[in-house]
């Protein structure tokens, strides 16, 4: 039945029509071909969930049956699963007014490990908010659920935010945005008489290293993929490359003004509202430090390792059409700035075969760096899928265990209940002998779809 | 490599033979034969955690092939895998010098998910940790690692405790305890400039709830076990029911007595220290509001669940041999009595068959309350098993998600790595097509130990 209710509310978004794109494309400024593109990602993700719900095997159940015959004692029988942790507060993100606002990521990972939801509309989006409440709303009723599965609030002040984390029936939040602002939250969370987790997706710069073998077989074509991958979206993505690290040489003096060219010729699109637009500005404007590579088009400085390693304002995320070349001297040198970075959500390496084979230094320092490793790729553009994970550590998310995209989002919102000797007829349908879900479960430590065999 | 190196920390905390149990013995009163059961557990749980960490599923692996003819974009190939979280400081109890101590089920799952650990040793058994520090020690030896895999400090004050979770190295915590020393860890963790997750095992009154028919069935011999269970390790458990409540009837004044007659009848041990001797002596000598039905042996008392809910004091644990009877008037009451109790470890329901199987209202209500319950036993006695979960809504524990014994405790130390496109040379095993460990793993959603088939 939960299934079928996060299937209804994709098919109401959908039943929206265009006045919802219109709304988002008037209130966000980003265009009709991307929103219909995001809708599409929302109603997925509604849509996968739904999916997983279904097959049943998320909730990770254990059975260890009983040993009635063990010494010294009996062993009796213990069952767990994996249950919904109550209500959860999803604060919209500006970037994404449908994928990860109302009805995005975390509403509907809450909402599929059996939650009430209480969203708070970011106030950028407002009218794209109320449509896409009155869908979730609507599919609320259609599925019989209490009214209160789903409540959205509004409210521009920080008070509104902390009064919602703050609030006891709360027991944990979702929110994706600034590093000021989640940090805010998680405060908030940690100081309750009863803490709750707060998983806040926040800053991130992003790394790309290009290795001096690739720069010499694509150099143009990762200039032509970085550029876009910055301006895409306006630069208003949380996995921009933000940070592209190359080793000092004549091919990596080219590829930058590769890419500076392609940067000047981009018209930047309108941003999602004046205050970002505002902020992007003045953090061009006032960064020091650095050598503009354009003054027009996409923002792309330059600046050395080592005087990047002086400036800890440099590491600091820009929000926008923008991004950063450093220069290393040597591989030690650029090992080493890679593992000062703050904790990211990606980073990304580019090489050629022969090289990728030889960078495991690399890839260990990345690993512990971020949460997702990119090969000869780009980091915008997240899948969502079982596998996807977006998350790193702080401040790229407050909890590197945890992602916000993909199927895996949904533990986030659950915590395990233990039945020892429980009676047959009071187990949960997941945790009885005969299995009848088929759902996949660890029995005694071994993953089975097989029932549990009849006691003696 | 790293499952033989649990068991030689194993193997080397048995070669200390006697040595450690008699230290043991002298700091902490407990009975030989306990600690020697305390040893078996202990030595259990690393090899548990072995042989986890040798059958190698427990990573979660997830894999999304690529699929380079989806529209409108092709899907990228997606993978991921749990990888160690980084050092974690491990707090030793007091009560568990040996299982939830220097080598216990803390220790044990940070390092089996592959962290160093730095435990923080418990000033009441400074020998007994000595000694099995230089076991792990020994056991990091024989294995080839750094010696800094493991690495024990003393002292007594909470200002050594603070400096271990600020230190900026440390990515986790393990703790069991009291509120007040969990919470002081928790408030200093989230206040960090890169917080990290603190897993705090704290306070707990497991309520026990015996409903008529039981008492008419076997009044005696839950009175039995309820006293052996509030009475074993002298009550110092976390698991100790601390809460029975029933229904106002004869039968279960009668109950009432037969527990109180047992309940005089013990001669109480040795408690851990003086410290906490003198905390359950002033705890029992101010208690406001109740009436007493022994005043030797342990402590039995009495109150109505009118008067329970009008003293929230009543509702806080008291550490040793002692247990509050509480008597509702209705079995609406008893929910609403059970509704508004802070987390619990556990909650018990003690019934005839017939009772139970109409007793959803109440499992309904503990399951919210409780990370585990048992049907017609006792919540002493934590089996270290797969399904088992050690943990509950806070104050039970600061992170209800995640227990702190049993197989899945390796989870709270673990934060997955995403590998986007990677080279198959460059994946660890555990991702790689062929699948070379046999493990269960996720493909494309579902469970299975097939290689991905060779891409075309």
């Amino acid at each position: 039945m939960r299934a079928r209710f996060l299937e209804t509310a994709a098919d109401e978004i959908v039943a929206l029509g265009d006045a919802l794109i219109q709304t988002a494309h008037r209130e966000t400024g980003l265009p009709v071909a991307r929103l219909e593109g995001e809708r599409g990602r929302t109603t997925g993700q509604l849509r996968l969930f739904a999916a997983v719900v279904r097959e049943g095997s998320w909730v990770d159940a254990r059975i260890d049956p009983a040993l009635p015959d063990r010494k010294p004692l009996p062993r009796p029988d213990v069952r767990r699963m994996l249950r919904p942790i109550g209500p959860v507060a999803v604060f919209g993100a500006s970037n994404f007014p449908l994928a990860f606002s109302v009805a995005g990521g975390d509403t509907a990972s809450a909402l599929a490990a059996g939650n009430p939801v209480v969203v708070k509309a970011h106030p950028a989006h407002p009218g794209t908010s109320d449509l896409v409440a009155s869908a979730l709303r609507s599919a609320v009723q259609k599925a019989g659920l209490p009214v209160g599965v789903f409540v959205m609030v509004h409210g521009a002040s920080p008070e509104v935010s902390l009064a919602l984390v703050r609030h006891e029936a709360i027991q944990a939040v979702g929110f994706t945005g600034s590093i000021r602002a989640g940090r805010a939250l998680w405060d908030a969370a940690a100081a309750r008489p009863r803490p709750i987790p707060v998983f806040a997706e926040m800053g991130s710069i992003n790394p790309l290293i290009v290795l001096p073998g690739a720069l010499r077989e694509r150099r143009d074509a990762i200039a032509e993929g970085l550029v876009g991958s910055c301006t895409l979206g306006v630069g208003q993505f949380c996995t921009k490359p933000g940070l592209v690290l190359g080793l000092s040489s004549p091919e990596w003096d080219a590829f930058a003004r590769s890419v500076a060219d392609r940067a000047r010729a981009i018209t930047p699109g309108v941003m999602l509202h004046a205050g970002i637009q505002a902020s992007f500005d003045r953090a061009v404007r006032e960064l020091q430090g650095v050598a503009w590579l354009t003054d027009t088009g996409a923002r792309v400085a330059r600046v050395s390792a080592a005087d990047f390693a002086r400036q800890p304002h440099l590491a600091h995320e820009i929000f926008g059409p923008y991004t950063l070349l450093v220069t290393a001297s040597s591989r030690g040198e650029l090992l080493q700035l890679l593992g000062a970075l703050d904790g990211q959500l990606t980073a990304t390496l580019h090489g050629t075969a022969d090289e990728l084979a030889a960078a495991q230094d690399l890839v260990d320092v990345l690993g512990r760096v971020a949460g997702r490793l990119v090969f000869n790729g780009y980091p915008t553009g997240v899948e969502v899928s079982h596998a996807m994970h977006h998350g790193g550590p702080y401040p790229a998310s407050s909890d590197a265990r945890f992602t916000s995209v993909g199927s895996a989002a949904i533990f986030r919102f659950a915590r395990p209940v233990c039945y020892q000797s429980c009676p047959p007829a009071l187990l949960p349908p997941e945790l009885r002998d005969e299995n009848p879900l088929g759902i996949s479960r660890l029995v005694d430590g071994r993953a089975t779809r097989d029932p549990i065999p009849p006691r003696a």
